[in-house]
C-alpha cells in the first residue's frame, strides 16, 4: 500500500483523491491546500483524510510514501524538490517545471535518492493514446511522416502561462510518447489579444532529424471545441479525435506509393492507395487510474515510469523553445540531439 | 453577348464551357488544347464549338471578346499577356501568375488597354464566402482577431507547384476577400516527402499591422478531407465548413469580454460569453456561374472585378513570400504595406 | 428546508443524494436499501446520512418531509402509496407505476391528503427540452405536424420491463411536455431476440385528434448510440440531438407552403421554404437539480408539479397501450380523450 | 453492342443516356418524351440520338434491342408490356408497376418471350450495398436480427404516389437484396398533411418467419436529410450511412451473447460484446453504370438479372401491402410465403 499526500486541492485534486482511493494499491493520508474552504469540501466527502494548510506537515509525515503535486506550474519545482529531499516519491502535474534547468535538477535529485519521479502526462495513459503507441511501435504505420494536432476551444484564459504551456503541453506529451525521436528545431508563432495577457493562440512547427514534421495548433478563443490529431505514416495513417464519443482512433489504410529511384532522371511517379478504415476497440479505463497504478508499480519495482522525469524534461524543453520562438515571430530555435536548447534564435 | 475563347480543356475547362453556355450573357466560340483527344471529347458534346490545337487562332479571331486561360500556372503569364495584347479581356485561373512581377505586368497591360482582367478565385463567388463577407463587412464580428484555415486531403501530388500554390491559394483568395487588410509578414514551414518533389504539407502564419493573425494548414497527404475555416471576431465568430452538406457557415455569438483598462494596475479580467449559434441560408448558385456573370458585367461596365488583377497580385505575393519563408524553415518575410516583398528573410 | 428520505440507492440514488445536498432548500436525512454494501458506500461519502435496510423507518421518521423512490418500477406503487399514507410528499422514478390503475390511485391519495406527487421525468427539466417547450408554446413552429424520436444503443437488457418501459418512457415524457394534446390511438410493433426476455426493440406510432402523428423508435441492440428527436411544425422544425456536445437544439426555418383551397378543383400546389437555422443557447444547469428545486417549491406552495401525477399517468397509459398493441403486432389501441384506454385491440 | 431506346427524358433520363454511352457494350439510338423542350435539350447534347414524341416509333424500330422506361409509375405496366410484346428487352424504373398483378403479368410475358426484364433498383448496384450483401452472405453477421432504415428529407411532395412508393421503395429494394427471406406480414402507419395529397410521412414494420423484424421510416417533411440503415446481426452489426462522404459502411463487432438454454429454470443471462469497428473500402463505380453493364450481360447470356422481375414483384407486393395497412392505421397485412398478399387487413 502506497500512502499519498497531495499538495493542492483545486481542479485536479478531487480526481487524484478519488482515484487513489479506488486503486487498491494506494490511498490518501493527507491533503494540503491554502484555501480552507477547499479543505472543508474534502473533509465532507472524505472525513478520514487529514487536511492542512501547511504542506510541510505532509513532507514531515513518516506515514506518507509519495507526494502528488497539483498546484500552479510556477510552484512545481520548489515543492517537488522539497518532497524529494524529504525522501518522498513524487508525482507532479504537467508541465513538470517552468524551465528545463529545474526539470534537470529534479531528475538528478530523484536519481541520487533512488526515488520515483512521475510527471502527470495523463493523456499518455488513455486507451486511445496507448493504442496509437502500440500501432506505431508495431511498424504498421511505416515511417512516420507527420504529426499534426489541433486543440482549440473557448477556454479559460490563463494569466501565468500562455496557451502553449496550458494546451500544447498535452499534445507534446502525447507526441513524445508516440514518436520515436524528439524535435531538433522549433518555429512557433502566436498572438495575444488581451492587454497584459499571454498568447492565447499559437502554432508550433517542429522539425526532426528524420524527414518528419510536427505541428500543433492551440487556441483559447475558438467557438468550437476540436481535439484532433493526425499521425501520417508511409503505410497507414491515424486520425485521433478525442471529441468522438466512440471510435476515437481511426486507422486508415491510405497513402501514396512512390515509384522511381532517387537517382532517376525522371521525376518520381506518385501512386495513391486507398483502403479500409479500422477503428480498434479501446480500453475505457480511466487514464488517471491506470497512471496511479503504474506509479505504484514503479515505486515498488524501481522501474522508470513511462512519463518519468526525462519525458517531463523533453516536453518542457519543447515548451520553452516554442515560447522563445513565438516571442520572435517564428524564429527557428535549435535543440541539441539530447534535447538541450542549442542556439537561441540563431537560425 | 460576350464571346469566349478558352485556352486549356483539362480538369476545369468543361466547367467553364458548361457555365458559359448556361449564362445568358456569354457563349463559347472556340477552345484550344494541345491534346487532340480532349478536343474530340469537347466536339462530341458541343459540336458548335470550334476546336484547335493552336491557341493563337483564338487570339486572332475577331469574333472572340474574351479569353479564359485554364492551363498550368507556369503558362498563365505568357498566355494572358498575349491575349491582352490581342485586345481580349482575360479570365485567368488561379494562381494568377508564377510571380508578383508577372502579375504587376498583366495589371499594367490590362489597365493601359482598358481591358478587364479577372482572376478565377472561384470560392469568392460561393454563397458561403459571400455570406461571410457580408457578415464581416457589417461589423457584426467586431474586430477580426484571427483567421485559421485547414485544407487537407489525400490529394494529387503536383510536380510543378508545391501544396501552397495548389491548395493554400484557395484560402488566401478567400482571406483576401474577407479581411479588411493584407498581411505584413509571413512565416511558413513545410516538408516534402517525395524525392524530387515539392512540399506536400505546409503551414503558413501571416501577421498583420492590426492585432490579427492568420494561419493556413494545407496537406496533400491526409487520410481525411477537411475544409474548415475559423474567423474569430471580438463580438462573434464564424466556422465555415465546406464539407458540411448544408449549414456550411455557422455564426457563434461567443467570445470573451475584457474588463479593465490598459493602464489598469490590475491584470485584465476576462469574461466568457456564450450565446446562440446561427446558420444563415446560403445562395446555392454555382459559384462559377456567378463569377462568369460578374465578369460579363465588368466587361460591359468597365468596373473592376471583385477578383481583379489586384486581388490576384495580393495572393501571388503571399504565395511567393510563403514559399520563400518555407525554404528557410519559417524565416520571417516582410511584405510592404502595398504588398511588395520588402525584405527577403531578414527578420 | 425539505428533509428527504430516499428509498433505493442503486444507479440513480447517488445522483439524488448529491443534488439534494447541493440544492439549498433540500437535504437528505436517511436512505434505505436492501443491499448493505450500497449503504456502506453511501456512509463513506455522506457519514451524516442515516442508513437502513428497512424503508419503513423512513416513513415513520417525523423529521422526514418527502420520500424519493428510486427502486424497480414494480415496487413504485406500493412504496409510493405507503409514503403518501404516512403523510410524506413523494418523488417517484419514471415510469410512475406498472399500470394506469395504480397511477390513478396514487393521484387520488395525494390529492386527498394534499401532498405533492412528482414523477421524475428528468429530461423535462433539461435546458434543451425546456427550450423546445418555449419555442413550441410561443407558436413559432406553427401547427405541430409530427414528432419523431429515435433512442437506440447497445443498452442493458432489462428482465422485468421491455424496451418501451425502459427507453420510450423518456421520449413519451418529453413528448407529453411539449405537445399540446395526448394521443388518441396507438399502434406498436417490436421483437424479442432473447429466450425468456422482453421486447428489446420496438416502434410506437401514436395518432392524435389533430392532424399530427408521433413515432418512437427504441432499441437495446444498436451498435451506435442515437438520441434524436424531430418536431415538425408547419412554420418551423426542430431537431433535438442529445448526442451533440453543444447545439443540441436546432431550429430550422424550413417547410412547405400549400397553395390552393380545400374546395379547389385542382390539386394543392406545394411550395418549399428553406431558410436559416438557429441553435439557441441552452441553460446548462443539471436537470435533476432544477427538478428538485421545482419539487421543493411545489411542496412549499402547493402548486402542481410540471411532471406531477397526471403527467405520470398519461405516460403510463401510453406505455401500457403500446405494450398491449405490440403483443398483437401493431393492433390499434384507442385511448379515450381523457387518456383512458377505451378499447383494447378492437380497431 | 446493345442498342437502347429510352421512353421518358425527365429527371432520370439524362443519367441513363450518359451512362449508356459510357458503357462500351451499350448505346442510345432513340429517345421519346412528350415534351418537345426536353427532346431539344437532349438533341443539343447528343445530336446523334433520334428523338420523337411517339414512343411507338421506338418499339417499331428494328435497330433497337432494349427499351428503358423512365416515366411515371402509373405508365410502367403498359409501356413495359408493349415493349416486351414488340420483342424488346426491358429496363423499367422502380417501382416496377402499380400493382403486383401487373408485375406478375410482365414477368410472364418476359419469360414466355425469353426477354430480359430488369427493374432499376439502382441502389443495389452501389459499392456500399454490394459490400453489405457480401458481408451478410458470408455469414459474418450471424443471424440477422433486425433491419432498420431511415430515409427522410425535405423532399418533393408527389401527387400520384405516397411517400412509401417514392422513398421506401429504395429501402425495400436494398432490403430485398440483402436479407435472405421476404416479410410475411406488414403493419404500416403514416399521415398526410396536405389537402388532397398522399401520405408524406410513413412508418413500415415488416415481420418475417424468422425472428427478424424490419422497419422503414420515410418522410418528405424533414428539415434534415438522413439516409441511414442498421443491419443488426447476432455476431456483427452494420451501419450504412449514405450521407457520409466516405466510410458509408461501418461494421461493428458488437452485440450480445446469451448464456443459458431455452429450458433453463433461470432467466437467460445476457452478456455484452464490444469490439473493433471496420469500414471497408467501397467500389466507387457509378451504380447505374454497373447496372447497365449487368443488364447488357444478362441480355447476352440469358441470365436472370439481380434485380429482375421477381425482385421487382417482391418490392411491389410490400409496397401495396404497406399502403393497404397504412390506410387502416397499422392493421396487419399478411403476405403468403410466395409473396402473395394473403389476407387483406384480417389480422
Amino acid at each position: 500500500m502506497i500512502n499519498f499526500g497531495i499538495i493542492g486541492y483545486g481542479y485536479w485534486g478531487p480526481n487524484l483523491v478519488r482515484n487513489m482511493f479506488e486503486v487498491s494499491e494506494t490511498r490518501v493520508v493527507a491533503v494540503s491546500d491554502m484555501r480552507e474552504e477547499r479543505l472543508q469540501q474534502l473533509s465532507n466527502r472524505y472525513p478520514s483524510v487529514e487536511v492542512t494548510t501547511d504542506f510541510r506537515r505532509l513532507l514531515n509525515n513518516p506515514e506518507i510514501d509519495a507526494i502528488a503535486i497539483a498546484t500552479p506550474v510556477s510552484t512545481h519545482y520548489d515543492l517537488a524538490l522539497q518532497a524529494l529531499q524529504s525522501g518522498k516519491h513524487v508525482m507532479v502535474e504537467k508541465p513538470m517545471t517552468s524551465s528545463s534547468d529545474q526539470a534537470l535538477r529534479l531528475i538528478d535529485e530523484a536519481a541520487r535518492r533512488k526515488l520515483t519521479l512521475l510527471v502527470d502526462h495523463t493523456f499518455v495513459y488513455t486507451g486511445a493514446v496507448r493504442k496509437i503507441k502500440d500501432i506505431a511501435a508495431s511498424g504498421k504505420l511505416g515511417d512516420i511522416l507527420y504529426y499534426d494536432s489541433t486543440r482549440i476551444n473557448l477556454g479559460l484564459f490563463q494569466r501565468d502561462v500562455d496557451v502553449i504551456w496550458d494546451l500544447a503541453v498535452h499534445d507534446l506529451a502525447i507526441m513524445d510518447y508516440i514518436l520515436p525521436s524528439s524535435p531538433c528545431a522549433i518555429a512557433a508563432t502566436g498572438i495575444n489579444h488581451v492587454f497584459g495577457g499571454t498568447e492565447n493562440l499559437a502554432y508550433i512547427t517542429m522539425f526532426f532529424e528524420e524527414n518528419l514534421i510536427a505541428h500543433v495548433n492551440v487556441n483559447w478563443l475558438s467557438p468550437v471545441k476540436v481535439r484532433r490529431t493526425l499521425v501520417g505514416g508511409s503505410k497507414q495513417m491515424i486520425v485521433y479525435d478525442d471529441m468522438e464519443p466512440s471510435e476515437k482512433v481511426k486507422v486508415y489504410d491510405k497513402g501514396i506509393t512512390v515509384n522511381g529511384s532517387p537517382d532517376s532522371r525522371y521525376q518520381a511517379l506518385v501512386g495513391y492507395r486507398s483502403g479500409d478504415m479500422f477503428a480498434p476497440q479501446l480500453d475505457l479505463s480511466e487514464a488517471l487510474k491506470v497512471e496511479i497504478k503504474h506509479f505504484a508499480e514503479c515505486i515498488q519495482t524501481g522501474a522508470e515510469p513511462i512519463t518519468g522525469g526525462q519525458a517531463g524534461l523533453r516536453v518542457v524543453r519543447i515548451l520553452e523553445s516554442a515560447s522563445l520562438s513565438m516571442k520572435q515571430r517564428g524564429k527557428l530555435v535549435h535543440l541539441a540531439p539530447d534535447g538541450l536548447v542549442l542556439s537561441r534564435g540563431a537560425a
